[in-house]
């Protein structure tokens, strides 16, 4: 076998942090500041949300993704509301049960091919409203981009949206990946403003540890009055850190000149000269470039345990021998072409 | 007023990060490594906190104090099952109701003059036990030392395990000061182990943000086998991070050499020195010295406003004209001495 | 010893039904009705109910007193917000956390010698109302009459709801004990106005079961616009019953004539009978007379144990040799003689 | 068009109670009792219960389905488990998410063409067991008779019981139905224990409302050891009825020469009738009898609003024209002939 690359492509949380955002928190780390928010870097930084946002956004930053969605979902929700996402929705399948648990909600996950959920499939609930019987569909979670690594297009998002408050619904987006999304979509502050408030989204969850953080995510209150009781119940869901300097400094760096979107690039481009590298194997079943920084190949063993025993990724779906792809912000060309060379070696 | 000391007396979350601890971090930012807790940094630590206990414990990785509090109670409370503690808990009053939203379950906060629980209390709660209108008593949840400041004795928890255990409930300690507890009771291995492992505790809260960390504290199951769910719990509490050797690194810092007993040290004797300069001061109403890192002295307007103008602090209980002064890790002499200073000025 | 009394004095639900709700209940027994509440009997009650309150209130039906509570709470209760209550309170010590569980809400439970709650209480709370570290005062719960036995005037009532509409709060009322109240205080429609909905109180548990009835107790939206949402509510805390009219009848029964307010005066009665009977005995320390249908007298052993053989009643607290002495709505005069006739055998 | 009949087939809690039940609960209403279930009548009935599984099981007996469903369930989960079920169970439909909100637990709901689960779809969920990020598979809820109407055979549920007791998990069924089932499957009690205790079933909730009784279900502990934190858990999800002899009086009706078969065996031989009488119109699309006491017949409009009008029935899934049909245990022969004529009038 070839040399393995130096980085993995197992996932976008296997790679560090990137040196601008370590430099920024070890910066921080400077003298005292009043701890749980009330410091000058978190506020400063709050205003940076709104500047990135062009209105009057209401940013709290929690600890991680799954605190962010369960956090974002239970300033949204009304007793007796359920969420409405798909059946691979990050909050349905990979959060261990948290939404159900602190929320005491139930998740009407509805089947799809892609990750995307579509208009139809909401006003399909329409027969529910109104019932005693049901949970009453409350807030619609879409994923940006989706799990199986699937955009909206802007315009997608706001027929969704739409749709979701004509119903009385209000919408979630879990943007664990806002960094991809953007890039891929446009690649400046317009684009990321197109498929978020513009388009009708209420809430979302910013996410920033896969984009070269260390740790911390934002919560952003687009619909600004539904921030309200946030920092009640972001303590009462246990996403209140008490040196919170320490997470808004990574913001911060990550925010100037747009870096996260420069590191979403980066993922993104390394994983469509992955692509382009490989989808000539026709047993990868590659048929399309990828829209953001997964792909998602089918490798029959003893193929596929040999890949992984020289250079670690995870399997997918088991049942259909696939396995997933993914490339961090730190993946260089280099990388990508010494794991080509073992795909190639193994396979071709 | 004279100069107002570099450093503030409001908490000892006010401070940043000791150096070693962020070096451990930065360091820890090299290449890839698996996410969730599956790199070896992070097994390697979890041996180090079973070297330091002297025991196979298990330890958890959490992001913050309320998320390990919870996180720990989760792992220990059956269904229909009630939390033992004082009415100055943590736990009952400054988590937002964290507990009662993630736990679903009861409180049982009995009152204490200094924040410590009496074997006396919980026989009491006998009566109780067996009657189905009752929540009943399943974990004794203390803190150490106490939101009062004030230490348990080794002997003295033992007895409250050996109580507790005797009427069929586990033991909880909220140890998010170890530090402060250890350096003040011994400040060494052998003194952590008699208050904690040795006197019967089930499950411990080991705090390490207030000792110089970034972010991040540890549940440590003293009594492994309460652990067995715990990695499922952790994330359903959403307390899992991606980025794990972020937080490992940090505690390899403040385990290293018992780095975070010798900061707790320093902030325990920073209060001291603060006492002594202080406590001739009659209205003051500082009568004993402090056992770890906090003072609550009167002080009655507009003096304690002025002093709070010149260097913020907090009140504690303004009922009672009470504020709480506390040290933290990076307190030097000269800042005890400034404020001592800007007291003296105001009030002697 | 004398041939003990007929029916005991243990509680109010160790009586049965009074004949004319059980009557009801048989003559509802006929033919088919369409389930869940949609019924002709219950939209005839739910009608009853806004005369009896002289209002357009929102009445739905429960199950059980628990079910009563957690219902009412859960329509009143924004995220992160507490109930406040006394630390007799029903919803805090008799419902095996049934609130803590199905709510996610803390109670902040406040001491009072007579179960009652007094607005210095509420007033004490203001300095947690906006603090993002305590779970925020949203609802008051107080108990008519009280877990002790005794009553809020109309007057006291309205000035804790000024109280606590003042600081953003709203006002639930346990009226498990309706009937005894509403007998106590003038015994007339207008008496229950002036102590529930024209003292402000938003959301009645309004009981039937200890007042002559089978099952079902009624949660009352005196602030009707609270229970926009409590038909899902219900559902959701597991308190719809399907073949509503059985209950429906009942209230129809006890609402007929103010039945419920005859058959709580009766209870009244017969208590106050045995005061009148029993508290020359200077040992029962019984000094003033019962304002409802509960005696709290002092008993020591082995007088205390013989008289329990002989006719059961319950324990109240152990270690102050107090007993609860209770009356239901079916205790004759003849009772009362008997029981007198034993105590006095014993302990005169 | 012909007179309508004299009873609805909407629902089969459309019907009141048996005159039998009714009397058992009139008898009841004697003297004084003692509260909660301390009352001989009811522990006669427990023993009932016994008797009738051949086994020494621990009954509790609740308020309604709903109740019945949440309170086995809280009994056998741990914490971050969760609940597996089809698509069309009870549990994720029906309840307004009162499990995921009591009981705080994710549902796994699998597709199945008739609601009945297959012992392939349980070790298909292999996959996630042992995985931190997936609330893991801890308790298999059935429903027999499924809420299509299909029935398990004795042999699928033992299949289905050992294949979840290999995986580790428990296996609950929600026989909110459970006189149908008997009724249909054998019609004795050998039949109710074959499908049930003797399959591995380990609690089951056990309807009586359904058949024939004004209120009350019962989770009967088939695996008594999981019903050992039962009592308190029941009264912490709100399901403990205070005068607990009305409910127990109903089911000593019910369970005496095993009316409660009698009854279901009623409803589904009204059924039988009804699709004897019409399966014959092909639009129906009524290709195989009833095995309980539902059809799902195709009706386009007008001619379904016509024939709800004349006498109400649900609509079932309306994107397809299904309606349902559902005999209840008081149907007459003449019920269902005059109802005939009038499908026949307005369809044939």
């Amino acid at each position: 076998m070839p040399v393995a690359p130096k980085r993995l492509f197992a996932s976008d949380n296997v790679a560090g942090a990137h040196p601008l955002v370590l430099e920024a928190l070890n910066r921080a780390n400077s003298g005292h500041a009043l701890a749980y928010g009330q410091d000058d870097l978190t506020h400063q930084v709050e205003l940076q949300f709104s500047e990135l946002f062009g209105a009057d956004v209401r940013t709290m930053f929690v600890y991680g993704g799954t605190g962010a969605n369960v956090m974002a979902l239970a300033a949204m929700l009304k007793p007796a509301e359920a969420v409405v996402c798909t059946s691979w929705a990050h909050i349905a399948v990979d959060e261990t049960g948290a939404p159900e648990r602190v929320l005491g909600a139930k998740l009407i996950d509805l089947p799809s091919p892609d990750g995307k959920l579509r208009p139809d499939q909401l006003r399909a609930l329409t027969g529910i409203i109104g019932s005693q019987h049901h949970a009453q569909p409350g807030v619609v979670s879409i994923t940006q981009p989706t799990e199986l690594g699937m955009l909206y297009s802007a315009d997608e998002v706001r027929v969704l949206c739409d749709t979701a408050h004509d119903m009385g619904m209000l919408v979630h987006m879990d943007c664990a990946r806002v960094a991809n999304a953007t890039a891929a979509l446009g690649a400046n502050t317009a684009t990321l403003r197109s498929f978020t408030i513009q388009a009708g989204v209420d809430v979302l969850s910013f996410g920033g540890t896969k984009a070269g953080g260390v740790f911390g995510e934002a919560v952003v209150f687009l619909n600004r009055s539904l921030g309200q009781r946030a920092h009640y119940i972001r303590k009462q869901v246990t996403q209140l850190h008490s040196k919170m300097r320490f997470i808004s400094a990574q913001y911060q760096a990550l925010l100037t000149d747009n870096l996260f979107i420069e590191l979403g690039a980066r993922a993104n481009t390394a994983a469509r000269r992955l692509y382009d590298s490989t989808h000539h194997i026709a047993s990868l079943g590659l048929h399309q470039p990828p829209q953001v920084n997964s792909l998602f190949p089918t490798i029959a063993d003893p193929f596929k345990t040999q890949l992984q025993e020289w250079s670690f990724f995870w399997d997918w779906d088991i049942s259909q021998q696939q396995v997933r792809w993914m490339t961090a912000w730190d993946i260089e060309p280099s990388d990508v072409d010494a794991f080509v060379t073992g795909v190639k070696t193994i396979i071709d």
